[in-house]
């Protein structure tokens, strides 16, 4: 009880009062659009329920199938099948919150996870990274931090995500570094992998230790999230159903995202392949409320389809956008908050990347999406983080975050001073109205270059993603720590030594 | 009475039916968003009667002031000063018709102008042209029926712009080669400069001669449509007053078209702008009517902010989209289809233009706006037209027109058969309910490169814009002219002939 005191004390106890055009908080700009008719709707939820019910879900982890079949569900062990009574389902879903905070070190990085919100977290889990300057490799510990300090520096993401892991760290001491980087660069409500109990375990113990807390302060509150990909069709495998599990016993979020690929993983319908992904997360959704009732977890569907000619993933086609309706119109049906994603599968920083990532993010707004993953900085289908495709990315998501600010309509806004002032052909640059205004009237932008030809070429003739270089360059180099960063590293530093010097904690297999 | 009838006879009675997933005829897939509350458009409406009423339009042409006279407005002939009350404004507005067929030569070409119809026209305007192979260089002859065949073969363009005019051609004779060149190579609705009145009169007759139709037959339906730009803040020239008065009285369709550039020659917010760019539109609409009761004339917007460092335009900001959603807004409120257009300031083919371009074609597509203009093709803010370009915006405009397709939801799409014919952790390749879509299910990209990033980089390691080059290439080599465009050339021979030996027609001077 101390500890959660202290853990009080250290923090403002009053929400931060964002300042005009802030990017930290935002909600839904747009009501959300619609490609099935409410019917339709209902139709796949009954028709995912059948899936989980009478189909059943192959589930490897023996005490989730236990949990499963301590609560009425029906188990074979030998073929490891749960099949889910829809009154188990529904009864889940009745103690699924649909509200929750997920805060940060910091509480002006605290967000609300609910329906209207809109968070942006960046392009994860890829395994290479590349720049203009040294060209494209694996991710390693520095890129680890360079790109959690450009996470950091952006309000516009509102969460961590590991952008690219750090492959020059064993396995089993990665989620050290990981959480570590985290906490002393960044202030943003945390990732953790789930990728065994023992790495899970450490992490949240690390949360606390970072954000100075105790045992009871981190299960009063949301403080990290991680992401369960199901193993499409109808498969739940080891470490994901530990996940699951030990999340919501710590009162962390899970947001469970089937990645259902239409032609391939999922049926090749749009309809069919929303009817595998809602299944596969209301089984999902079940398990983390029968670990815990109560228990933040989320839905969440990364449904595209595959190129017919390559057998790749596709992102921001019309498939992509027409899933991502869908699926928030299914999150809507259940009354879930939900996650989604961007992507974009050039190889390259061209505009096939940026219309990929565009199309795919204004999917979201349409579908309102409450947490958009990938959202900045994805390439070759996450395959390699780009940090110029990052900042280009960033821009986007800027311009969508100006459009979360009210309009004015009030009469001063519409200038009948100025409109009165100004001769047939004239211009307003002198009215007193714009120049009340000028500095502020618009959005500035990060990398967009508006000068003529002549000056942009006379400048070296700079693409968007060559001008993006220094952008990341500067913002790495003026890199400003949170101010209690050497705090957490030393409430840190001695448990991390401590862990590695016992051999970390090895991932689970699948 | 006989040529309207030998004019129906070469055209199919009936309206063709589109093959499936077809561009050609589209509406709009979402509903309309808003930024302004009722009120606050209600507002804005009455504000833009009060400077039209109170302050007034200058109107350089007499003839356009007479007219306004004759009707009753308050006319300053020393001052050019036109002062129309709002009795006059919604006596136009009742008049102003709110459907129209826009007729293609071919009947597949025909669009229907109304609200809920989604058009796209081509980048317009561009002095300069560009391509990888040649270079940045001026519009000639050349280019423009490059552009023009450009157009033609992509469905997802639904009617004819000038990309770039054909500088090569003396400014007199520059009309009979545009015109030739829309009617020999296409077959869609065409684009009509209003540079004074032998050219829009010559224009006129050549579609009639081209069309093999008389001048009943034209003046029954909407063969042709410009574009009228104000001269903002509160001017109309020579030029733009004659081409509304002309193609009013030859039932043809002006698109009025502020260039409303917020923090220049428009008030510096949001609602400001829209203020005067609905008070022009309003002021140009009802000279339309007064010229003829009747005539087709379309609400327009092109507004957006200017960068505030280089003074240029800027497109795809937070404040176009705005604008444009605003401009929905008031289109709706008089009951009027209406123009927008996309647009993108980056001066080659990178993210920045891709962005830009997406970015104001999803603000189009939240503003339900009837026709977007410059939405494949445009750069550095219109100066030039880029043929690679152009080929990557006909993938997004192609993957919005997808949208368009309803998404199936019945029992057989849903896919239990596959749902339960897959095992947990199989794959849904085989399935009966794949092979019997898999040719069909998904949008075959044109110009995106899906392959991985070994495939991609063992072919060339080719960008976006790399690519559109073999695909712009391959659609000019491989374009067929519609099957009647010898017949047409035949009609325009002798009339161009004659036409350029009297040395054409010059344009008006502003």
């Amino acid at each position: 009880m101390s500890t959660k005191r202290r853990g009080g004390r250290s923090r403002p106890t009053t929400s931060g009062t964002p300042r005009s055009h802030s990017y930290r908080q935002l909600q839904h700009p747009f009501t959300p659009q619609a490609i099935f008719s409410e019917d339709g709707v209902a139709r796949i939820h009954e028709m995912a329920l059948r899936v989980v019910q009478d189909l059943g879900i192959k589930i490897l982890l023996p005490e989730a199938r236990q949990i499963f079949e301590a609560a009425g569900a029906l188990v074979d062990h030998d073929t490891q099948i749960v099949r889910i009574g829809s009154d188990l389902v529904e009864a889940a879903l009745a103690t699924t919150p649909t509200s929750y905070r997920l805060r940060g070190r910091s509480v002006l990085r605290d967000q609300m996870f609910k329906d209207g919100s809109m968070l942006f977290a960046p392009g994860a889990g890829c395994p290479n990274v590349t720049d203009l300057v040294r060209g494209r490799r694996a991710g390693s510990l520095e890129t680890y931090e360079e790109t959690i300090k450009l996470q950091q520096s952006f309000d516009v993401m509102h969460v961590f995500g590991p952008s690219a892991e750090p492959q020059d760290v064993a396995p089993a001491l990665r989620h050290y570094e990981m959480m570590r980087i985290q906490m002393e660069c960044g202030d943003k409500p945390n990732f953790v992998y789930a990728r065994g109990r023992g790495q899970v375990a450490q992490s949240f113990e690390m949360i606390q230790l970072g954000n100075d807390m105790g045992a009871q302060a981190f299960d009063d509150d949301v403080w990290c999230f991680t992401v369960i990909n199901t193993n499409s069709p109808r498969q739940l495998d080891v470490p994901m159903a530990e996940g699951i599990i030990d999340f919501a016993r710590a009162n962390q979020l899970s947001i469970i995202t089937p990645f259902c690929l239409a032609g391939a993983m999922a049926p090749i319908t749009i309809s069919g392949a929303l009817v595998l992904q809602h299944a596969e997360c209301l089984a999902a959704i079940t398990l983390a409320q029968l670990a815990r009732p109560g228990a933040p977890v989320a839905y969440g569907g990364f449904s595209s389809n595959v190129d017919m000619k390559s057998g790749s993933p596709a992102f921001g086609t019309p498939e992509h956008i027409k899933l991502s309706i869908g699926s928030g119109q299914l999150a809507r049906h259940i009354g879930l908050p939900w996650r989604s994603a961007t992507g974009a599968a050039s190889n390259t920083n061209d505009m096939q990347a940026a219309t990929e990532t565009n199309m795919a993010l204004w999917a979201q707004l349409q579908a309102n999406a409450t947490l958009t993953v990938h959202s900045a900085g994805w390439l070759e289908g996450g395959l390699t983080f780009g940090y110029e495709k990052f900042i280009n990315d960033i821009e986007a998501l800027q311009t969508i975050a100006e459009l979360c600010q009210t309009t004015p309509e009030d009469a001063e806004s519409l200038g009948w001073s100025a409109l009165s002032e100004v001769e047939p052909g004239g211009h307003f640059f002198a009215t007193q109205h714009t120049m009340d205004r000028y500095k502020t009237a618009f959005y500035e932008p990060l990398v967009s270059d508006l000068r003529n030809h002549g000056a942009w070429r006379d400048d070296g003739a700079k693409s968007s993603a060559e001008r993006a270089t220094k952008i990341w360059q500067n913002t790495l180099r003026d890199f400003k720590a949170p101010h209690d960063s050497t705090a957490v590293a030393d409430r840190l530093a001695a448990y991390i030594e401590s862990g590695k010097a016992k051999g970390g904690a090895a991932p689970a297999d699948g």
